[in-house]
Formats: structure tokens, sequence, C-alpha cells
């Protein structure tokens, strides 16, 4: 799995650099490429293996993939703001607005998000339905009622003082992180035309852990293994899965959260082995 | 025409809340019900009069004005920002992050560009490969290479203090606010599956004469009629058109673009008389 997750994250990381050298040269685009640099590539990941999965090729589920990654990259430089969480330190690098400006980092994210519609469009990904499907797919994971939902919660939440409780946190978590997951486990099967559904209980599990073990990491890690700041949610008093269940806790319900999404993927066979791994993954990660 | 640009931005305005009503309830859907509202329209009407023109039905049409109206709010949310032009006043009101929060402004303006591909996807637009070639023009109307790449131009420009000269600006104007009025005109073309090449032409020129209009208001106008700050760009010792050319020279070549746009659609006859009305307005009116 890891040589897999390695290979992919090159393929999306070239097609990456690819369209964005296509644009005007200059600072937004220099801060492009620098934000889709580095990362796990987890989502992209997800893409390419499910599409695997349902018999599609690499070189359908390649544009889906980094629209994912370039999706999930604005999001970051945004949410890195001085207005939003106000990190300088992103992937064990200087973070956008640090590196340029707070209008450059602005308006690289925009441009970002404005890529990943973009490359859904590919004629690579399959027929105008399939793609105008995933277009739909992405906007609802991502949007208002998605993931900014999940990050706007998360702002008010903290601007509130109240801690979330456990149903809170998981549904802000099941925005935040959680939907772009999901869409990334789903559109594999969405290229192909195939019943989403288990893809999707998979993916709900997976990335519920996912929350989890980066919160137990946020009490464990090292800064200069995770490449971002530590202790950072607890020193501000916010609730995670972590002050909620313990770290014991935590860790046992990120084991179970691993197990009910490979159960999900059971009529797949072994076929699925690679994305059974990648659960584990989540859990085991240090970074 | 007047009656139909009233006409249609009520049919947008509707659209608009139809849609931003279906999202869950906070501070984001409010601000970005507050952002999409008000404004000329002028986009939204050109993607109606350009479809009509084009024999397609106001159904059609409204889910593409309304994602241009969407997207097009988007930009003035974030371009409003204090680390960028940072304008409290806007149509009249307080700003986005003035009304709530920089945070929530900037969550807003990514929610409602999401917002707009989604539109795009609505199935009462046309066929899947209709839409999706709505999706990738916008995409390069809004993105890196258009919008968002003129945005990054003039605040390049600003914080270098080097005046720019006629040609960069002319450039500058055509990814800032030309590049989505020219996606506005031809939509409708798209959406009928036709040759938009004259109504490119003629929005090449209409959105260069909007944006010399533009600069002549900041001098002449009041800011008690154009509901924005007037002087701004003259205070900053910013180029515009009317400082390049003098008052009297832009106001000529914002008449001879009306000219060359009204000509670019001669093959259309009478059936274009509003956006031959359109491009007189726009260099008419004082707001």
């Amino acid at each position: 799995m890891r040589d897999r997750l390695a290979r992919d994250a090159g393929l999306v990381q070239d097609e990456l650099d690819r369209v964005i050298a296509t644009l005007p040269p200059g600072d937004l685009r220099d801060a492009m490429g620098y934000a889709v640099r580095g990362g796990k590539r987890l989502r992209a990941f997800l893409v390419m293996e499910s599409a695997r999965l349902h018999g599609m090729s690499d070189d359908a589920a390649l544009p889906v993939a980094a629209a994912v990654e370039a999706l999930h990259a604005y999001s970051l430089v945004h949410d890195d703001l001085p207005a939003m969480d106000d990190d300088d330190l992103r992937r064990g690098q200087p973070t956008v607005h640090v590196t340029w400006t707070e209008a450059t980092a602005i308006l690289a994210g925009d441009a970002l998000q404005t890529l990943a519609f973009q490359m859904l469009a590919d004629p690579r990904v399959g027929d105008a339905a399939t793609r105008i499907a995933l277009v739909a797919a992405l906007a609802r994971a991502s949007g208002a009622a998605g993931m900014v939902w999940g990050q706007a919660l998360d702002i008010a939440a903290e601007s509130a003082g109240t801690p979330l409780d456990l149903d809170q946190i998981t549904e802000l978590q099941g925005g935040k992180t959680g939907a772009l997951i999901r869409f990334s486990a789903v559109a594999g099967a969405l290229i192909a035309g195939r019943d989403p559904a288990p893809m999707d209980r998979y993916a709900t599990a997976l990335g519920l852990a996912f929350q989890i073990a980066d919160d137990i990491l946020d009490v464990e890690g090292y800064e200069t293994v995770t490449g971002k700041r530590v202790g950072k949610d607890a020193d501000a008093g916010k609730a995670t899965f972590v002050s909620l269940m313990g770290l014991d806790g935590a860790r046992a319900e990120a084991r179970r959260l691993v197990t009910v999404g490979i159960d999900a993927l059971a009529d797949y066979g072994p076929a699925a082995g690679n994305l059974h791994e990648l659960a584990r993954f989540v859990i085991e990660r240090d970074t």
C-alpha cells in the first residue's frame, strides 16, 4: 500500500505541476505551486485506489485526484490565515501568507478552488455526465453544507468559548475533514458509474478515525515530525476527541472505526486490500 | 431594456435566495445571503439576454445567471477584505467582514464560489455536455488566468507603487472585470450550442467601457449615489483610465467602445436591441 501511495503521490504532483505551469507567471502562480506541494496525499490515494477497485484507469482518476488535492490545499491556505487559525507552519514549511502576503494567500486559495473544478472538466475523466456528476458532488462536499460549513462551525465554537460535546464535534468533523474524504472515496465509484454507498460508509468511518488520530497526534506528536504546531488545540482550551474521550478512549474508538470501515468493503473481497491497509495506516501514522 | 434588467434581477435574486435557503442555518449562510443582495445585476442580465437572443428559455439561463452573480459576489467579498482593498462600504451597505468577521467573510466568499459551480450543474441548464462546457468556461474566466489573475496584478501594482501604463491597465481590467463579463455574454451561446465569437467581441468592448465608466464615476460620482467610496483610486495615486487618458479622453474612448460592441452584434439584427441599450447604459449609469 505504501508503495502505491508514494507512486500515486508522485503522479498527482506531476499533474498539479503540469496544470499550474500553464497559468500566467507571477506570485499568484508561485504561491499556488507552493501550496500544493507535500502532504500525505491520502485524498488523492483514495480517488486513485477507489477508481482501480472499480476497474477504472489511473488516467481517468488522475485529474480527479489532483482536483481533490487542489481543493484541499485551498482550504489549508485559507484556514492558516491570521483571521482564521493563524498558523505560520504547514507541512514543515512557512505558510503561504508568511512566505508571500495575506492578499496573495487569499487569492491563491481562491484560484486553487477554481482549478479544482476546472480539473474535473478534463475529458480524460469520462463522458460529460460523469464529469458533471463529479462537479456537483465536489461542490456539495466542499461548500456551505460540507467542508466550509464545518470550518465555520469550528470558528464559531472557538469564539463562543463553550467547548463542543462529542456529538457536536463529530458533526463538525464530518463537514470539516469528513466531507472531502468521503468525496475522494466515492469518486472512483462515480467515475465507473457504480453504487457509491459502500465506499461512502468506508470513508465516513475512515474520516472520523483520521480526525481522532489527528487529535491524538496534537497531544503526543512532535512538531519536527508532524510539520505543524502541536499542543495547539489543548492550549486553546478547545474540545477534541482526546479531551472528550481520554487518550485510551480515543485510541480504542479509532481502532473500532477502522474495523467498521474495513467491514463496509466486505463485498469487494481481497481487491480492497490497499484500502484496508490505508484505514490502518491513518491511525498508525506519526504525521 | 431597463424593465427587463429589473425583471431579470428579481428572478436571479429569487433563485439565489432559494438555493441559499437550502444551506444549514448560521452566520455563514446569513453572510452569503447578505453578499448576494443588490447590485446592478449586469452580468446576470447578460446571461439572460444572450440566452434569449439564442432562442433559449429563461428557465435554462436562470441557474447560470445566478451562478455568475454568486461568483461575482464572492470576488467582491474577498476584494473588500482588510488584506485586499480594505473597503467598509459596498452597494451602500457595510461590507461582510464589517458586519460579521473577517473569518466569516473569507468562508462566505469561499462558499459562494463553490455555489456558483454547483449552480452550473443544475439539470435545467441543459444536457451534461452543455453544463460541463459552462463549468470549464467559468473556471477559465474566474481563475488564475482570468479574474483572480487580474486581482493579483492589481494588488501587485499597488504595492509596487509604480503606476501602470495604458496597455497594462487594459490587460489587468481584461482579467479583473472583463473575463467574467465575457463569460456572462458568451454563456447564452454556449447554452444554445452556437458560435460564441460575436458575443465575445461584444463583451470585450462592453467590459472595457464598463471599467472606464467606473473610473469616471470614481472621479465624478457621489458616494450616496454609487454606494461605495469615491475618489479612492485617485487618493491612492493609482493609475486609472481617467488619469491616463484624461476625463474627456476616457469619455470618448468609452463611447467608441460602445459602438465597437454594438457593431459586433450586427448579424443578430434588431433582436440584439436590448444588448445595444445595455452597452449605452453601462457608460451612462450613475452607480
